[in-house]
C-alpha cells in the first residue's frame, strides 16, 4: 500500500529588501536583537530609537568569524529559552555577516524555526550576506558547513551604519560588489571602474545594483541547484585560504578578493578569460587595497581542501570561472593537473 | 528603494509512504545508514540485502532518548564530513523515532540540507514519527526544542521489523494509534475496541489507517500552524512527564498514554468529554498495558514546565483536548486554576 503525501506550500517565503534610512519598526511580539559588543556600542541606540516590541532583549555574542560556531548558537538559543521565546517570537540580526549567518541559523532551528529579520551593518553583509537566506556556522571541517536555508522576513539596508566601518571592512564589502559585477554585469563593472565608491551617491547606486543582482539570482534558484552557485565566484579558493589561515588573517571579502584573482588565473590558463580582463579586475581590487596575493605553502593540501566545499561532489571539484567580465561558467570537469599548475603560480 | 524578492518554490516536498515489504532500493550516490547497535544487530542484514549504493556507510549512535542530543548530531555529521558526503548524498534513518528525528535533523543542517529516507523499525515510528518531516533533538530545556521541518524523500513501513519489538515498545506504538483514533476518527476507535492488534491483519489495517490520517493532516498543515497541532493530543502533558523523569522512566508512547488520560480528565472537568468516553480510552490503553497513572510531585512545577512547550506562547498554554471520541479542540484559554485542580487529582 502506498500513501502519497503532497505538501501544500505556504507562499510565505517572499520578502522585501529596503535600501533606505531605517523605518520605524513595531512588533506585537517578543523580539531579541542579536549583535556583538562592537556594533552595539556604535549603533544600538540608533536601532532602539526605531524599534518597538512587546518585550525586547539584547543578546550579544563575541565579535569575529572564529566565534561563528556551535557555542555561539548555544548562547543564543539558551537565552531564547530563558526568556521563553515561542514560535511567534522574532530575532533581529544586527551586525555583519557573522551575526546574520548565526542569527538566521538560530532562528531556523529554534523550536523548528521562527522568524528573523536582517539589519546588516557592514558593507559586505549589506550587498551579499543578508540577502538570500543562507545561514550557518563553521566547524572543524570548514566554513558554513552546518546550516540551513532560512529566509528572513525582511532586510533593512541603511548606509548610515557604514560611516563607522573601518577601511578594511569597507574594502572587503567592495570585493563582493566587484564579484557581482564580474559575474553578471559588464556595465556595472565599467561603472565601478569609472566611479569612486567613497562617494556616497555612487555607493548607493552600487548597493542597489548589487542587491538587485543578488535578489534576481536567488529568486531563480533559492537552494543553489544551478545559477546561484555562480555567486560563489572567488569563494571556492577563498574558503580554503580562510581555513588555512584559521579565519583570523583575512576578512571574508579579502579572501574572496584573492580567490577571484586565483579563479581568473585559472580562467586565463584555460583560455576562457584574456589576461587584460584579469588585470582590470586585479587593478580594481587593488584600488580598494583588497589583497590579491596569497602564498600557498602546499599545493596538494590546498587542492584537497576543495573537497570539503559544499558545491563539490566526490572527485569532481566545482569551480566558478569567468568567461570574460560579466559572464561566468560553472564547471566540474577542470583537470586536476591544470588547477594544480595554476596553484603552483601562487606557491612560495 | 525597495527590492521585492519572490522565491519560486520547488515542488519537491512531496513523497510517498510505502506500507509493504521493503522493496529493492538502489542509489547512484553515497549513502549512510544511521542506526543504533540494537537495531543493527537485529535487522541490518535484512536492510543490506535490499540496498545498493555507490558507497555505503553505517553510522551507529547510542540507543535511547537520552542520546537524542547535540553530541549524537556531532557524531553523525562528523562521520559525513570524514567520508566527504556532499549535497547529493543520502541518509537513511534506520530505527525508532529517536533515530528518525536525529537523522532527519542531521540531514537538514548538513551543508544546509541533504536528502534522507525513513525506514522505521518500531511501531511508534511507523505510525507517527516517520511521517511528517518533524526532526529534532532534546536539550537541557526540554524535548524536541531544537530542530527543523525537513521532509524525507520516502518512508518505507515494513511490519516485519515489529516481530522482534519488545512488548513495551509495541504498546507504546499502540498508544499513538489510539491517539490518532481519539483525535480524528471515531470509527477507527471502535475498530480498535473490537479488534486485537496482536493479530497481523488487524495491525496492517491499523497501520494504514494511522498513517493515512497523519498524512492527511500533515498535507494540510506542514508547519503546524493549526490542525497539525491536534496530533499533539496527550503530548503537552506527556512531554512534562518525560522531562520530569529525565527521559528514562517512560517510553515516549507511554508518556503520551498518561498524557491522554490527563487531557481527558481536563476535558471531563470542562464538560467537553463525558466520563464514559474517558473510561473507554483508558480501558483501551490498559488492554495494551500502557501506563495511565503518574504521581505528580509538584503541581506548580508541572504547570510551569508547560511554558517550554513549542505550542505555548507567553502566559497562554495551548492544550489539545477531546470533544468526545473522534473530535478534538485546540485551546489556549483554559483557566490556570482549572488545569491545576485537575493536576491535583494526579498528585501524590
Amino acid at each position: 500500500m502506498t500513501v502519497d503525501i503532497t505538501l501544500k506550500k505556504a507562499v510565505d517565503n517572499s520578502y522585501e529588501i529596503v535600501i533606505d534610512a531605517l523605518p520605524q519598526l513595531s512588533f506585537n511580539r517578543k523580539v531579541a536583537i542579536v549583535t556583538n559588543p562592537k556594533v552595539a556600542g556604535l549603533h544600538l541606540k540608533y536601532l532602539l530609537e526605531h524599534l518597538d516590541a512587546d518585550e525586547l532583549y539584547i543578546i550579544t555574542v563575541p565579535d569575529g568569524e572564529m566565534y561563528k560556531n556551535q557555542e555561539s548558537i548555544d548562547i543564543i538559543v539558551g537565552r531564547l529559552f530563558d526568556h521563553r521565546f515561542n514560535r511567534n517570537s522574532l530575532l533581529i540580526a544586527f551586525g555583519g555577516g557573522v551575526i546574520g549567518d548565526m542569527t538566521g541559523f538560530a532562528a531556523s532551528i529554534y523550536q523548528r524555526g521562527i522568524d528573523f529579520i536582517q539589519i546588516p551593518t557592514t558593507l559586505l553583509a549589506q550587498v551579499d550576506a543578508s540577502v538570500g537566506g543562507k545561514t550557518g556556522i563553521n566547524n572543524a571541517y570548514g566554513k558554513n558547513l552546518i546550516g540551513a536555508f532560512h529566509q528572513p522576513q525582511a532586510v533593512y539596508i541603511d548606509s548610515c551604519f557604514l560611516k563607522t566601518l573601518p577601511q578594511r571592512e569597507f574594502s572587503a564589502g567592495v570585493a563582493e560588489i566587484i564579484k557581482m559585477a564580474v559575474t553578471f554585469n559588464k556595465e556595472f563593472f565599467e561603472f565601478l571602474e569609472q566611479n569612486d565608491l567613497y562617494d556616497d551617491q555612487n555607493l548607493q547606486e552600487a548597493l542597489a545594483q548589487a542587491v538587485q543582482t543578488k535578489a534576481r539570482v536567488v529568486s531563480q534558484d533559492e537552494k543553489e541547484r544551478g545559477l546561484r552557485a555562480a555567486l560563489n565566484y572567488g569563494h571556492t579558493f577563498g574558503h580554503v585560504i580562510e581555513k588555512e589561515t584559521h579565519y583570523s588573517t583575512y576578512l571574508h571579502g579579502e579572501a574572496v578578493g584573492i580567490g577571484m584573482v586565483m579563479a581568473n588565473a585559472l580562467a586565463c590558463e584555460l583560455g576562457w578569460m584574456c589576461h587584460d580582463e584579469a588585470l582590470r579586475v586585479k587593478k580594481l581590487l587593488e584600488r580598494y587595497q583588497i589583497p590579491t596575493i596569497y602564498a600557498i605553502k602546499d599545493v596538494h593540501a590546498f587542492y584537497e581542501t576543495f573537497y570539503l566545499d559544499k558545491k563539490s561532489s566526490d572527485r569532481a571539484i566545482t569551480l566558478i570561472l569567468p568567461r570574460g567580465i560579466g559572464d561566468v561558467s560553472i564547471s566540474n570537469t577542470i583537470d586536476e593537473a591544470v588547477v594544480k599548475r595554476v596553484l603552483e603560480g601562487f606557491a612560495t
